[in-house]
């Protein structure tokens, strides 16, 4: 029976999310089930491999068609021994084998790669990538990471710090990070980031502004409401969306300058701001491109949206594909 | 008879260096000739051909021997079509069809690449990189250049211009570059960008240094003679050195947040300052690099000295070494 269907898992905090697709990438079919983090995460491998065997059972879809498996995971992963660690919004605190439990679970090849890394494929291969082999991707979330695809191969570096963009530092003595490191990108460009400029921005602003009469009332402000008075013109809320935007700019310009990817894609959560940030980013980005770069490397934003965590896993069980 | 040996042919404004080496890359002849870019440049191709057959004839070394020819070359290369174009030092304007000339001057398979990646090649292949598959080489000469291997493959990115690291902007708004933006790395941490920053601290300094004499005096001050000033504790010269090794390692440390390579390797006529720079370049590197990246990546300096090129441009035959 010819092997045609790939099985992606995207791993959360809150919720795991599944699909089966053609080996093309197309997706077949998508589920999801809550993540069950109590007892230590000890539910979340058995709950994957129960979700995956009650599927394939439904659909009656034969297991000799399945390629294989592949997973993002939150963590610290190592793709050799099929582990995770670290992995905190999971209770995983110790070393978890993931592999192993799933491919005994089910009898299907699995393989294993950190969700941003997922993400990056996922967009590379069947998003705003448009398949091409050099492309990078930042994610702007709860904290800023990314994933870089060169000659259409994964840069996972030594120690699989590859891609890690948010920990590149764009403001020498800013910011302290949890890292340890002060002014990294992250500081900046993630979503408590933005919410962390409008502070310190409101402190120095004393003009009109819906944001900086919000901020001093203590109400509930995030990267979201930043973004939207600044669609509608609020000075204050202006200048944090430019301060964050040079920084973006800045330091995907740099990537640029080093990888001179075709495209580099930004994505996730802060960037449903839209083409809006993009045409920011991009006015401080042709700033720092070097010329070359500026006329063959182009900004672009994520198409994938949720899919792209399913989809890049299930791109990862590719390399299970016969040559 | 078994192809065992490779040619790297490294073209210079000056000279051109030539070696035979054997498939595992350890050199076995080496000579050179000058360049002679009279007449546009026409008579190069014609002096490499000539000089190859020439030595092989000596050497009475069977063609049927050798795997291939890889060569480094300044200007802008098209690898797919086997020309370059714009090599100013060589007198290079107009499209030059260097592999076809060579090939059919020959009879040998022929391919062909700048000289910072050939040189980047030549030191993560045999040289600081131990042959490593993720290695970042950064050449301070002249100008600043540089080339990334991921995964084993050499990053060039999509137009080329993967690894031009002498183009990351590390001071926004800093010194003009020849390539119209301002604050690229080149402009401080090349030959010329340290004689530049000794000006500038110079007109600044009012206190006793040899190096400020001399730039007053108008004498002959090149970045060695900084280099050396400052190894000999002079007071203005250590803070020149200190300013470049800042930009040196903070650039680095972002493409090692980037890319989290094995080493990081610097070479180049201005990395003949030793430990002495390295040990500057390696404190900076340290405040900026990412954690986990700062404990797997490696700053290194080159050990291959003149033979890089050579050895690089040779590697790059090892594409026609059939599988």
């Amino acid at each position: 029976m010819t092997k045609d269907k790939l099985i992606g898992v995207d791993l959360g905090g809150t919720t795991i999310k599944f699909a089966i697709l053609t080996i093309e990438g197309e997706i077949q079919e998508k589920w999801a089930v809550p993540t069950n983090i109590l007892d230590d995460g000890s539910h979340i491998v058995p709950d994957i491999v129960n979700s995956i065997n009650k599927r394939l059972g439904l659909l009656k879809l034969d297991r000799e068609r399945i390629v294989g498996i592949g997973m993002g995971t939150p963590g610290t992963v190592d793709r050799q021994n099929g582990t995770v660690e670290a992995a905190y919004n999971l209770n995983w605190k110790n070393i978890q084998h993931v592999r192993e439990a799933v491919q005994k679970g089910t009898g299907l090849d699995f393989t294993i790669d950190n969700d941003a890394n997922s993400a990056a494929i996922g967009e590379q291969w069947k998003g705003a990538g448009e398949n091409n082999p050099n492309v990078a991707f930042v994610t702007l979330g709860t904290g800023v990471g990314g994933g870089i695809i060169a000659n259409g191969h994964m840069v996972r570096g030594v120690f699989g710090a590859g891609g890690e963009f948010g920990h590149v530092v764009v403001e020498p003595n800013g910011y302290l990070c949890t890292c340890g490191n002060r002014g990294c990108l992250e500081q900046y460009c993630s979503a408590p980031g933005v919410v962390h400029l409008a502070h310190d921005f409101a402190d120095e602003y004393e003009g009109n502004s819906q944001l900086k009469q919000m901020l001093d009332n203590g109400e509930d402000v995030t990267s979201k409401t930043v973004f939207d008075l600044a669609k509608n013109g609020d000075f204050l809320a202006t200048e944090i969306v430019d301060k964050m935007a040079y920084y973006l700019g800045y330091a995907t310009a740099s990537l640029s300058n080093i990888l001179n990817p075709a495209y580099v894609v930004i994505g996730g959560g802060v960037s449903a701001a839209g083409s809006f940030l993009l045409n920011k980013v991009q006015k401080h980005w042709t700033k720092y491109a070097f010329s070359p770069v500026r006329s063959s490397t182009k900004l672009k934003l994520a198409v994938l949206g949720n899919d792209a965590g399913v989809i890049g896993a299930a791109s990862l069980a590719r390399e299970f594909i016969k040559k």
